[in-house]
């Protein structure tokens, strides 16, 4: 790197941009800043009283370093780009990007031509292909190790080394920069209460228009919550969880909870007969588990109980899981006993266990996240395409994919089972509707209903403290704007609030509240973007994908040395994994009829 | 798998093996068997009223599973072997097998023939080859992520979700199995008194043959303990480290500590001037660090210090390295500050902090290891040759790498400073002798005086205590012998005693105590062998190697993404680390001459 003002690195692709270059960059940027109430200041030497690195020079994921007269320097090292700011692209990228297919033609093309697929999907070599694809380009999107965390703006060990952290793909804003976007957008954040009133909250039901029902938006937040278990007591950037798929919603986090939770016999889990069925043992009767029933809320003994994750008594769709869950894994230890009978609890215990993992790996991909991209290019769990290649076995939960997750749009204003409204308050810390109607009623209940669509002016009245928090956390975190991960993920940054929107009544409140389409928070942009093929808007799809996949693929059981019969028990519990589906895990754990379970409601659904 | 007894998997590698075959299998091992005083059982069919995997039947890294009827299979999956037994190569393997170099003739290879070597490592197309075989070859032999861990003997998710366990290589021989290493040997662990004093106690100093000095030995001892960091009040198998070289020996492990140890101006440590030089802070100015002084021996407050490590405070040679990185990290400071004066304390710190990660990781390969392993292949530290291929970039610390270094034969049973003489016990928790006669003269005492070999019979007397802790714990966590960890490392297992020790009068020791030479412990083992070109044993380089090389290399700042100069503060930063070597850190961090400074002794030195 070039220790003076104007002296460029000719021979790598690190170099130098002087104070006249910042000017003329920030002048031009300005230029096409609208101006609003809080309008940018203007052109001058007082302009750049602020780090250089504040106005993101560095394109293509160039690194922005300050340096001495407030001038600055960009690494370009990896990024297939060289110049001041990272902007010419090697011959060899040149080529890559013209043989690369835009994201949104191609998610197009995953989202449509069913014909196609359906000969493509038959095709074992091609399909093969794709998903080696699949796998290792969504890999290769997510840093491994993870390179920052929310308390620094550049990399530091911590990043790596503490990982009470959740990871960050972008780092925060620097907390000195001009605006809370770097130079972009007004000074201050617009008034949040405002921004949900007009962009987030529900005028009335918009139903998922790809029929997803209830027991998807239950899936969706069962199985994130073994992973998203931020420390808030301690701050929104820290977890209390491993950083993968660890199936701690189940077992419990801590080894002591995990104790709790076991029977002691045949590897099983802890449960109790009530109405001749199968459900989790009541709180009382498991000492050293602390669940979230609220002190102040009056709920009965024997409708307290005793669950993996102490979040899980919220609801009673989260409830209906849990208790599925623990009839599989039991299931499967009965199986293991047969084939095992030498074995003691500890090891059917922790070979069901690790089936159990292998389950939830294989229905998340084959029939959640399937609907969920509403791609029509089969998606399949098979590890062993990644064995020998790049891919890393080691993930970690990044802070913008926790927020991405806030998927409460889909939760719709009530749920009715067979024939009682229940309205979202009257579900709380209650387990009453399953009792009363029966789990087989209740889970039919969460089928037959449609869940809200994933978009703005959606959310639920009852569900704005829950947003509230989302969005003053995304502010502490400092989270760079949606446009800023657009980038990072590959695709074209929005153009304008009507490019985003896809629309004018949005993108008029959008701009009045923002000024700049480069500083729309990332959450609000994630949701004012208009809809697409799949259950969730495009960015949404092209960022979250990504850490997905890697999370899944990641887990330690798909790695060369976990992924083998032996470590399931054998043949016959590797095969559990191999022939796992959603409606195999209810029809196997209910007690009457399983017919129509799946992510949609039945056809002719209201 | 199959479930009957006689039922082979024709399309698998996995195949059933029957009651028959185990009972011969049993009786050609005890035909082997030397009689002894504890003779093995004969072979009938109460022979194998035990679990047939207590006789580890599967050959190739196989895995035996238990089945009904005192059954079991082998799964042969990814050894390349096939079989009842995994006994059989596929054809590929049977090819890579002829093709791939003895171990033991590529290590004479690499140990001799200079004037070979001179030239390849001069041809960096072929130099850097070689390096890339290196890293991927060692890499490739450290399950990477970990399968087991001490407290199970099959796979489970603990070993890799509990970041509390040290990973195991081979799990632990199962608790109920005939004998402590599974159905060979013994029924009980030959006394550990009688062992020690028999194999391991120094009968009078036996030099290091390859000149190394006691810049070596507490190179070796103040590097490792940043990733041993036994948690020994919860039991041996448990660790507080991180895992990897995070630097904690230095900053301390904890986000408390490390605060209470820095100056917070520049991005510095806290120091003090004694005698004009910098010196770590006194313990009684740093509140909130704790170090291992022990409460029985009085200490002067001005001889008690703050250092980034509790243990460290144990030995002058320590404190001497302790001081020498807290001169190396305020100096890197200095640079950085002049680099980017805008930067604050904690930007200075943490990239300061990334760069000294840099060096350790240059000096230990360069330097350490060059002379550990006596290659004449010139090592080099190049992490870009691992980046787009499979290498796994994380790591975690193995229990049986933790034992492989207990090196305590290395040190002499005095240390002549300045013509006194200082015994073992003169030195413990005290800093006097640096003081007394200056930390440069202390340096070049350590540079000047040899260390022990690294061999049998050659442990200081005042070590014992240490060393039976060292035998004790690894026959708490049930390691395997050192021949299952031969075959599991690609080596041919020992054949006879005479084999392992190059002699018979020590051969005839342990054959006396172990009776099978597949029944000698792991880390008598190691020490027992004969002396090779190294300066250790050939089969604690041939284990230890990968561990070393896979926790050096896969540490974050390796990756691809931490891997430029923008990471460490631009490219003056990222030329410390690519030009750091030992003899450099003396020299920019010594007050006065640092002549000679190296790990071997001055030549003509007694």
């Amino acid at each position: 790197m070039a220790t003076t003002g104007q002296r460029g690195d000719k021979g790598g692709g690190r170099v130098m941009f002087g104070v006249a270059g910042v000017i003329l960059a920030a002048s031009f940027l300005f230029m096409r800043t609208p101006v609003h109430e809080t309008p940018a200041p203007a052109p001058t030497e007082a302009v750049i009283d602020y780090d250089p690195c504040c106005a993101y020079p560095c394109e293509n994921q160039g690194i922005c370093l300050s340096e001495a007269n407030r001038n600055y320097t960009c690494d370009c090292t990896g990024t297939g780009y060289y110049g001041s700011n990272c902007e010419i692209p090697t011959w060899s990228t040149m080529i890559k990007t013209k043989l690369k297919p835009d994201p949104e033609w191609l998610h197009t093309f995953l989202t449509s031509n069913s014909w196609l697929w359906a000969i493509l999907n038959r095709i074992p070599f091609i399909h093969k292909r794709l998903m080696t694809y699949v796998y290792l380009s969504r890999g290769d999107m997510v840093d491994s190790p993870p390179t920052y965390e929310s308390d620094h703006s550049y990399i530091t060990l911590n990043a790596y080394f503490n990982e009470s952290y959740y990871a960050r793909t972008l780092p925060p804003v620097p907390e000195h920069c001009p605006t809370p976007m770097g130079v972009k957008g007004p000074k201050e954040y617009p008034d949040v209460d405002e921004l949900i009133k007009k962009v987030f909250m529900r005028r009335e039901f918009i139903p998922e228009p790809h029929d997803t029902n209830v027991l998807f938006q239950y899936y969706a937040q069962h199985f994130t919550h073994q992973f998203f278990r931020t420390d808030y007591k301690k701050g929104p950037q820290l977890t209390k969880g491993t950083g993968g798929v660890d199936v701690s919603n189940i077992y419990g986090l801590t080894e002591q909870d995990r104790r709790a939770l076991r029977s002691g016999v045949d590897g099983k889990l802890r449960t109790q007969k009530i109405n001749g069925e199968d459900f989790p043992p009541y709180l009382k009767d498991v000492p050293g588990i602390s669940m979230d029933y609220p002190p102040h809320i009056p709920i009965p003994e024997n409708g307290k109980f005793a669950l993996g994750h102490p979040f899980f008594a919220l609801l009673p769709g989260l409830f209906a899981y849990a208790t599925i869950w623990v009839r599989e894994h039991n299931r499967v230890c009965d199986e293991l006993v047969k084939l095992h009978p030498s074995w003691d609890d500890e090891r059917i215990y922790h070979t069901a266990r690790l089936i159990i993992v292998g389950e939830v790996i294989k229905i998340t991909i084959e029939d959640y996240v399937q609907h969920l991209s509403q791609y029509k290019l089969k998606l399949t769990f098979e590890p062993e395409l990644t064995h020998g290649t790049r891919f890393q076995y080691h993930n970690r939960i990044h802070a913008e994919f926790n927020h991405l997750y806030h998927w409460h749009p889909l939760i719709p204003d009530s749920l009715n089972v067979s024939g009682t409204d229940y309205a979202i308050m009257d579900m709380a810390y209650s387990t009453a509707p399953v009792f009363k109607h029966g789990l087989d009623e209740f889970i039919h209940a969460m089928v037959n209903s449609r869940a809200g669509a994933l978009t703005n002016r959606n959310h639920a009245q009852v569900l704005y403290p829950v947003l509230k928090k989302v969005l003053e956390n995304g502010r502490e975190l400092r989270f760079q704007g949606v446009n800023a991960y657009r980038r990072r993920f590959g695709m074209v940054p929005f153009t304008s609030f009507e490019d985003m929107t896809g629309e004018t009544e949005l993108a008029a409140i959008l701009e009045e509240l923002y000024g700049d389409i480069d500083a729309v928070e990332y959450y609000v942009g994630l949701l004012a973007e208009r809809p697409g093929p799949s259950i969730t808007p495009l960015t949404m799809v092209n960022i979250g994908g990504p850490w997905s996949v890697k999370g899944l693929l990641a887990n330690p059981i798909c790695s060369p040395r976990y992924w083998k019969p032996s470590t399931f028990g054998g043949e016959e519990g590797f095969n559990i994994i191999k022939t796992a589906s959603l409606e195999k895990l209810f029809c196997l754990n209910m007690k009457g009829s399983c017919e129509g379970i799946s992510f949609k409601v039945p056809q002719g659904t209201p």
